[in-house]
């Protein structure tokens, strides 16, 4: 839907005259804007904006856009990304031996679903090499324990590097990495949780789900920070449970809530719709 | 939350620069946009605005905005309204027998949750007078037969006429009433039909769902065109039931769905968040 | 639906043949089985079973049935309980100044959604009163301090004690009750909580959600316990919410969820469909 | 979690005692009920009955069932079916082009999420055969055309009867089969349609609901009889959608509804969960 258009996003403290301006700038180069959206929070003062504009007659280009915008941008204090529409994302996808959620990504990119690239699936364990080469992709098997982490955590970086990835997934990858990987791609790493956080954070959630006898279990799409299970939430939903549910059926419902979370919060990462705000998100869907 | 603010609402055919030349007009007489939606709809190459505008500081007013307006309303051929966020507006509210809706409305008024004024309510029968007048409103029961449609409807609009009535709500009123009538509130009668419409238009549809034997019920609240149930839809939603519901249970259940839908329903309206496109709507939540 | 049916409520170790016996029973006393629900938990080994039985032509009645039902209930060591259909609960409403729950549940008692009789609404504070009296009810105010808890406590104790209430609803309630008198209504007293437990227990949750950024709220109806926010779950509910939404759009739209949260776990405590198993229910819905 | 259990499925007119009866019979014979659920449908004076059995110690078999059982059966005018737990079903799918149900569908056979054997899928087009022959299932084109549809329908027959199918699955299956076909298999086809049926039946639901403006869309798993989309709905769900959906974005959310409620359906039937009743469905979930 919005593959293929200019997006422009924007954060800066809240002020008159951002949209006019923005909207100005945009005309006055002869773009035509398919969709905007903005937010402001009243609580932090800042200002929050995402432009779509058709590439179609816009006068500027990558090399040129900068030196053009320079001035508005400067004017508001803006922090600002440009994506180009003909890029498309590089996404890696970490795995460890459940194969939902990457089925679920690999089916969604195989049916041009999520207009994304997949330079690489890294596994801590191997079991899951044939669902990714069967799709013509590369998997690299990179085992991680207690005493090889600090190593196998710079395999990872070196070959994500080399692929040049532009964002990672966590689909159901049952490591903790260290801050020193998290930070190598910030607000670029997406996970999924299997509880509605903050409730049930860290191991076993749906085994905590089941001790306490709630009536609804549900999944978290977050970004990864250096605190567990503490990033910026980019999607949650929820599905009802009964005291017939065991905890095999709780995995079993859980897996489906997992998968759709985890590929909305993707597809919105794609289609750069999401901006942080703090530790939350301000999501243009 | 956006009580007391501007609201511009624009339709026009789509062309480039509405929205930097909208936003400039904001700028340009000193205005703040506190929120902006838009929709393009390239099917009918329609484009629609909503702008929010904080009232503080803006250097124009009910006397002087139309003059000021006028070249860009022109320029793209809008046909726009604006609403003055001081002005409350009037709602009248139609029943027959069943409270649900009335008392659901009634608590949001009293609460402030809906920022209204509620000169009237008419009721075809005089059951509810007692709910009405205990909250200090005025209730007016006016009998429909089928002989005295004609004379009963010139009576109801000629009381929503003195009451400066802005829009109507029909709050599970039991009755159809004529195209002259629907014809002087065109886009302000809004609905709720107990079905997820298109299914189970008509009578009794909580009947018509339970001899069908769906697995989900739902509500729909809509804009009362000249042709029963066929409205542009405004709020819909669903819920689950099962072969153990009887129709009582149907009944029950559907209560809780339609008050809630119809709530979303005048609440969008009353924030003039809803514009017609054509028999569909453009809702900016 | 189910007013008026004799309901037999039965938790035993599981083991062969507590249908048949059961069944057995009903059948030599000229029961008609109206309706039956059972569950094994496999982990404790644990047997629950609902019935409801047709009042019409059955052989016992209050008097015989003790007797009759001994010698099965102990072959199974079975705690039981029988709730005879011609009995209508006796609930009590706690308050403090939030009337939505309130005004839900007078609502559904006015409709006869609920077969229950409110013999009495405390409230800590006095400003629900005229909501209360306005149906003809009894309010009592009881206003609570830190230096005059305990006394407020016995009080109100000795006023639910005379009223010969059965259950009691805090219906958004913000009194923290001490253990004693929870211990006086055990599995007795079911508690609304503005948020998906275990995720934000305590004070401000709607606040709490805010800070955190999540993607849905929820409310949970639950018995209360002494350990606050921990008791076993009855119903829960969520709905999602975005970053457009302040604290005050949370509780404005929490408050939906509540009302119909709270409803749904009145009405299984009052057809006896609740079971407490350890610190969970098993809920025949 | 019932796999490998004796399924009983009773339908007959009500009675007092069919509850004592049937387990009696059970527990005579040394069984031990795990799970049992019935239903009353006052209107009709049908009574529904599913029961678990443990084939842990239950002293009768397949051979000696049916006589042992006879007699109660008889008394109460059973229809009755037993299904013998270590008999895995052998179901069927017919696909055209899309993959989405297929896919997900074989994804849980292989996960073992459904206890099924796949003898067969059967394709109008032979897009999918890579699809199913990569799972290592036998793929058989069988293309159809107004002329050859008779032809086409018989070698199905044939093919389906070789292959031993207990059920077939319609997985976005394109093509309306004659009443002959359909009977041959009488609530043993599970179709699933792309619309919260009554409503948007026939062809191209996803553009009818576009053009109608709904706010929600849906799909349907339904039994398959002679008059299309008409057959006894055995699971429905809904999600929301809004003005910015254009028939694509319906489309594609449509089919993470259209797999779940198809795969929801599907195991219901294999857990032998569903029985029929009229043109309803008693789903004992």
């Amino acid at each position: 839907m919005s593959s293929g258009t200019i997006r422009l996003l924007i954060t800066c403290p809240d002020a008159r005259g951002i949209i006019a301006a923005v909207a100005n700038f945009v005309a006055e180069h002869n773009g035509n804007i398919l969709d905007a959206d903005q937010h402001s929070d009243p609580h932090e003062g800042e200002f929050f904006m995402r432009l779509e504009v058709d590439p179609a007659g816009f006068a500027l280009n990558r090399a040129t856009f900068e030196e053009a915008w320079r001035p508005t941008a400067q004017r508001f204090h803006m922090r600002w990304r440009v994506y180009w529409g003909e890029d498309v994302k590089r996404m890696a996808i970490l795995v460890s031996k459940q194969d939902h959620c990457l089925q679920d990504l690999l089916w969604r990119w195989r049916t041009h679903e999520l207009a994304v690239q997949i330079p690489l699936v890294i596994g801590n364990h191997d079991e899951l090499r044939s669902v990714v080469e069967s799709c013509g992709l590369r998997f690299e098997h990179v085992p991680m324990t207690a005493e090889t982490r600090a190593r196998s955590e710079e395999r990872m970086l070196a070959t994500l590097k080399d692929a040049r990835v532009d964002f990672i997934v966590f689909a159901r990858f049952m490591q903790i990495l260290s801050p020193s990987f998290v930070n190598a791609y910030p607000q670029q790493i997406i996970n999924i949780h299997h509880s509605f956080l903050p409730a049930f954070a860290g191991r076993r959630p749906y085994h905590q789900a089941f001790e306490r006898g709630v009536k609804i279990i549900g999944a978290t799409s977050h970004y990864v920070t250096e605190v567990l299970d503490e990033g910026p939430i980019i999607a949650q939903a929820t599905l009802p449970v009964d005291h017939r549910d065991t905890i095999d059926d709780l995995i079993r419902k859980g897996r489906d809530l997992e998968r759709s979370v985890l590929a909305s919060a993707v597809r919105l990462h794609i289609e750069d719709r999401i901006l942080v705000n703090g530790n939350k998100t301000v999501v243009f869907a």
